[in-house]
């Protein structure tokens, strides 16, 4: 079609929305790819497999870097991995034997085309490309050091502090550098570096955020999650560890663990929301932690009703275990389409709105004078909800009892996921009671949250040494609030540096 | 003007490609809505929004053409109808009370811009603009016959072959014509046509493909599936009959039976894959049909496993149906990615191969060291189950038990369904433990017809006079196939006529 | 590059603008290429690179259609000739060893992508592709009776008239269609089409437009221009004759004269403006006329001044005429920007004084202090002409003389060349003084009629039989103008057929 | 929906290509545009319409950042200035009182989206937004050193370092940051910078390129030609000198000299070939030089000939001096076609050659049977030239005297023109017998050094202080060339660091 031909004439380039400054925040939930020792020209395209099967981490943008001899190839792009990817022309386009690969969801005010990864320098020691999942609790408090420094900052992504770290580092080697800029960032994140003879991976001293290792043929893959491995038919080796860095070369993998030791604290949105349900995480089946929240919920909030009904996708597993553990039947009440993304994920508040009502349909002839059990794996404002519980009344259900398959979310999140202040969370604003009422249910229950570490093969939460980071339903954060102590100190610092406001 | 002065900067518009002229088929997969006496300037979105319930009918085009006082507006565009139509300018760019709409999915030939519908002419009573859902079997003799007598084709599709004979028609009145000309052809259609002042829907006289008539306040509204009606918060009226012509105006609606009466024949495929699960087709559930073609499947082929895994998500209802009559538990052993749109209905043969390997992911956890009942709701060609099949083993399946929810298929079709020849179905080429050892499963069972005709609501099929359009299990095709047999008779009509190849 | 991957997927194509639909007259000056018997594969390019040699005639949009064997292939595009058809993969693209081009202006009301030629129709003796320069004087009229007989019209275009009464001509050879359909049009046209074996030139009985005939090596060029003959290299043969309808295939050129023989009265406006200094219409050098006209003018019109300058680029050969025939200096004194269009062929209003403003700066170093006699090629609406004045005299022009190369503007056109209409034809609305007045000049001439007749080589205008189709200039139109008749007698014959407003 | 929207849909905005590595040396001519203290929310759009007057001096890319209180808009497009900033929605798209633009012209190897200017910086002092005409000198060895001390380039432009330079000075101003900066860069340089107070103009120590400095109302401008000043009605104050820093802010315009004092040696080539003749540049009519060129050329290599003909368009004020010092008539001898932009300014050299053939057509009518003088500004290659001597000779001139109105090109030129290299320069290479054979003409000559010294008004070229920069005649530079001693010493500085190829 020769609009492409066009294309590259056409005046317009590109242009960025930036709307709502005070939005702009870098809270991000994303997914990385990185690939080794691949057959020649192969390793973007084994990445751009590997970011599809990891496209439901994010969804607005994604990007690729490839490493072919000593030079760098990178490209990115705002929308999915198969449009942007998906071209029989990549190993042309981007040749080479490693790369580096990321998919990303962010606020509407962060959607910038220079925010989109794998961010890029051109350092003395060569070029380095980073990949990164996850946030920087202290990343304000150090871009303002960097640029008072003289720092220039193209971006507002908390990952591009990462690459002036090792930019500014006095050590020689680049494996040094990077460790260097670790010893000073803090929060949660999952990294995976190339430089032009190494892939470097690297997992935060909690395991906050998930890392694998896996391998395909005699080339090594650094993934988010095991769907990827298993999408670009890699074999799964092991998790990186918390607080590990993995070096890959030509002499094979060495693996520095360069701060003390800790123990590790996964986060438990993995298994509640994000990861892909045949995916293993931190030696966990998803799938098999969702449907033991769904009995556990059973066990703990046991009614008499007619059909079990999963709000489509991601209460279907926890909706199984409902049913399988109370003897009702499960059925397909609600039919998701799937033309739009998931709601949690859009990129603005019109869209979220105007998604839930396009993408849920009732299915009367299920609901139709049934006692109803509506299954959801978590509930965050109650808007999306109240929605959904209303056209499952409407097409014809005589009650409906609403389950969350997790605890209550009290607090907001600063590792990387994209959740509300506390201020829109419906569990930390109204009572049980108050909720019902809002969602107007007939009844309501929410997984308590030693029910959940023992649907993750825990026998409880250890208050003391809490096995997994879950301040969202406990207000335990597991590491310092740099930034958000000095916020909360009525200071901004934000808002000083941020002058560019529309950049094409 | 946005295209207007993108165009001018930008100097391609577009440009179709026709890549294998052997393969130029009108053969399409529809969805059609329409919409009479909305608010103002309400009637293209209403549309719109229906044509997205519509999109699993046709993905890879959409277009909508409304009617503003005595002017009618068109757009036509490649891709889905969220992102053609979803913006919030449409009631500005698409004035006007009534409106039709078309989204639209074909073979690779056929991609052309100048074949989206609605199709538009500008006939001496004034303008009319027709949404087709079926297809046309004495398309290429009728349109040979009117290329001789001087009108001119912009399209290869056989709904242009309508409008000519609308055009042609000497009845002074748009109706009469519009009836004229349904008195020349044959095949399977369901048809919206706008004009000045009317709404005129019509269904061909078997009733092969769905219409059903619904209001929105005092708006009268056509869709090819009743979930199209609950998107947009419709109520259902009831069907269109077949060979039923509904007029809508000012005056209200008028309801004509310009043909013999004949008995009723819809398309059995509308329910075993076609229409949305939360659609009723001809007062039918679909997702109950599915169910109960799963619990048939059961009854007709039991077998002793350990789960019953469906192919998503076609494959889910009959799923439920074979678990809950067999009492084996039902889970998701299957992973599908949201990201691709289904196999059965991508443009290309590579696109067709590559999109299963990237949609489909076995969920180890369920399946590994399992005797697993797989469910599918039909196997054409087989290279995507085996596909499937290898994938599941890999996973740890110790056994596989394939189901197939409806009956061989054995002929091709000739009414709007994408099937390919007889020669690529392997039901038609091969024995069932052919098959079985084709697609390398343990067992293989396929419901019976008589067993669909059940789950159907019959007691069987009636031999003399079937209730169903069924060709593609017994080869009894219910109208003639004109066509088919001047092709046959070694005369091939299209060649003569289809000198443009690439246009933009 | 991506931007071409997902232009395919992006699902607006093209959309075009109806603003004003009482604008949607086709009058439009244009330019025509074809070739016959190129090398393999190479007529596609040979007719781009005419066409930009055109580009001139119209800058608005172009196509082109190749014949392969017994295949059409075709593009229209918006925009310039470089940017749509100046690609390497044009050949492959678009082969074949014949081809015809159309580049285009038109209104605003006009600017449809179908409205773009070559216009195509699939006719039972096979495709045929046909350019068109002109306008018909009796579109509406035949329009109107072949909607009447249900034809399907695609554009609002009078050239797509042509097509169908070769259509339905009753004929079996398509020479003869062609001549059916000559027989039935009047107004001035050069014509351009292509069949699967032959190619056809034809021109309107008085040669209102031009039509030229080249070869290059064994191939025949049909051109507007002798410019464009060079450009491609080939060498002129003759002009196509008035009435003359030329016939080219494999047996060689056959000449027809279909109609009774008529004195020839080419269009003087082609001279004045339109054709390329570089090209010879009918023989004579145009940039030899024009500088003619200019030394006429300096005869009728002399004035005591220090520098000639003309309004580039048109006015330029004028100038030099002035200024040698006065012996006064020629300079530079306004320079023009090359990168806008020129004003008389820019789509909309608010452009063509925008333009002007933008395209032409005073050079104060020659203006500055002296007396000036400014040189323009014609005065239409006065309107570009004031402001121009202003701008010399704001530069330091202590007086300036205006003078027009060609005489008052004081009728419409309806022969191609959009003009408006009389009532914003300064010279048909003020005395010579008023307009001298109005444009702000110390004195004011026109070259006579009589005079442009002198540079013409004649001895002055035959007043009883014309040689030149000079209507805008005398009142004298050269032919019947049907429709003008029909609007006059109060029929809008336009409104009732243009139902489409928005079309993409 | 219009490819305007769907820019911002579509998934790839903006691919940057990069095919000859070996090629991207940043040596581009450039111009800029700032506009301080404008009426609210008009300074982008007259920064547009003055960019649009520099179009000449950079075609390919284009930018405008503005600052609206304290925030930027920023704005990069490849394309004209018309396309990309002549929209009527640009005053919504950057508003503001103040802005600077940029267009831009560059080898191909540099057509990177990321070095198109203005070039901006979050400073801790606020956002600074910078655009460079010129080229400096020492740039890799300030690169390397940047690079080194942790400095991350996001571009190749060397107008990058000077922001590394100003963000790492140690200074608490912006004004003496900017100073520091100047005072470690060497070359040619004409900047405009704006922060969220003030307009900062600089002149580099010899004023090798131009800076102007007018008033439109109460707003400042700062241009690089007087022809910009002239287009967006603003008044000319004078120019910036040589060496001198401009800071205009709500105090008024203060004048700072921060380096000792030199004499101005501003670059000869702006008023041989690249600015327009409309303009005054320090003091000189570019018209008037370039008339006394032709003048001067006439009498150093008078010729008995019937017509003096031009390569339009920059030869054209000399063509003009050489017929009225001659007394031979000038005439349009060769007609340029504006579809395409000048030669000397095409990206590739692919385009280059073809560009000539479809630029220049010969005009029969004026060359046949004529002795002509061919009057061009320079000769560089000489490729061009000999094809243009051809069209002319086939055109059917008897004889053909060439004469470039400067002296022959010897060397290369490193302050912002992009020229060959040495081993390129037909006159570095050859005799003048040997030219004038290699380019076909039966007489060449070129104007002497003193010659251009005179027409710029002197009597000649001071030998001991040349009173201007021109080294490509003389090969006398007005500066060191650090990188270039670099380069020589055999250390690329270059291949280092450039590791990125690819990148979108």
């Amino acid at each position: 079609m020769s609009t492409l031909d066009h294309a590259i004439a056409a005046p317009v380039i590109h242009r960025e929305h930036h709307r709502d400054a005070d939005d702009d925040r870098p809270r991000l939930e994303c997914g990385v790819v990185g690939v080794w020792g691949a057959e020649a020209d192969e390793a973007s395209a084994i990445v751009a497999l590997g970011l599809h099967a990891l496209q439901h981490r994010g969804q607005e943008a994604c990007g690729i870097a490839s490493v072919h001899e000593t030079r760098f190839h990178t490209e990115r792009h705002m929308g999915h991995v198969g449009e942007a990817f998906g071209g029989s022309d990549l190993p042309t386009r981007m040749p080479g034997t490693a790369a580096v690969g990321h998919t990303r969801y962010s606020t509407a005010g962060g959607s910038f085309l220079r925010n989109i990864q794998p961010m890029f320098a051109d350092l003395d020691t060569g070029g380095i490309a980073i990949g990164h999942n996850g946030n920087l609790t202290n990343f304000l408090f150090l871009r303002n050091q960097l640029v008072g420094e003289g720092s220039i900052f193209q971006s507002t992504s908390d990952s591009e502090v990462i690459l002036h770290l090792i930019a500014r580092s006095r050590k020689a080697k680049v494996v040094d550098r990077f460790i260097d800029a670790l010893a000073r960032i803090e929060g949660g994140y999952a990294l995976v570096a190339q430089t032009r003879s190494k892939m470097i991976g690297a997992r935060d001293p909690l395991g906050i955020r998930p890392l694998v290792l896996g391998r395909i043929g005699d080339a090594w893959v650094l993934a988010s999650e095991t769907c990827a491995l298993d999408t670009i038919g890699a074999t799964f080796e092991r998790d990186v560890e918390h607080g590990e860095v993995v070096v890959i070369d030509r002499h094979g993998l060495q693996s520095i663990k360069p701060f003390p030791a800790r123990a590790a604290r996964p986060c438990l949105f993995e298994y509640v929301y994000f990861s892909r349900p045949d995916s293993v995480v931190n030696g966990r089946s998803v799938y098999g932690v969702r449907k033991r929240m769904g009995q556990g919920l059973a066990r703990e909030f046991p009614i008499e009703a007619d059909v079990i009904v999963p709000v489509p996708d991601s209460g279907v597993p926890a909706a199984l275990g409902y049913a399988q553990e109370s003897g009702i039947p499960y059925e397909m009440g609600i039919i998701r389409s799937h033309y739009l993304g998931r709601t949690f994920i859009q990129p603005s508040q019109a869209t979220r709105q105007k998604g839930v009502r396009m993408k849920h349909s009732p299915n009367r002839a299920v609901l139709e004078g049934k006692r109803v059990v509506l299954i959801d794996d978590s509930i965050v404002r109650g808007t999306t909800s109240v929605k959904l519980v209303r056209a499952v009344r409407a097409a014809g259900a005589t009650e409906i009892h609403l389950r969350s398959a997790s605890p209550p979310i009290l607090w907001p999140d600063f590792y990387g996921i994209d959740m509300p202040e506390r201020d829109q969370l419906i569990a930390a604003n109204k009572t049980l009671e108050e909720m019902r009422e809002f969602l107007e249910v007939d009844s309501l229950g929410f997984l308590s949250v030693d029910g959940l570490y023992q649907a993750m093969g825990e026998t409880g939460r250890d208050e003391k040494t809490p096995q997994f980071t879950d301040h969202y339903f406990t207000g335990d954060y597991p590491t310092r609030l740099v930034d958000r102590e000095i916020e909360a100190g009525g200071r901004d610092p934000v808002a000083r540096q941020l002058s560019l406001l529309v950049s094409a």
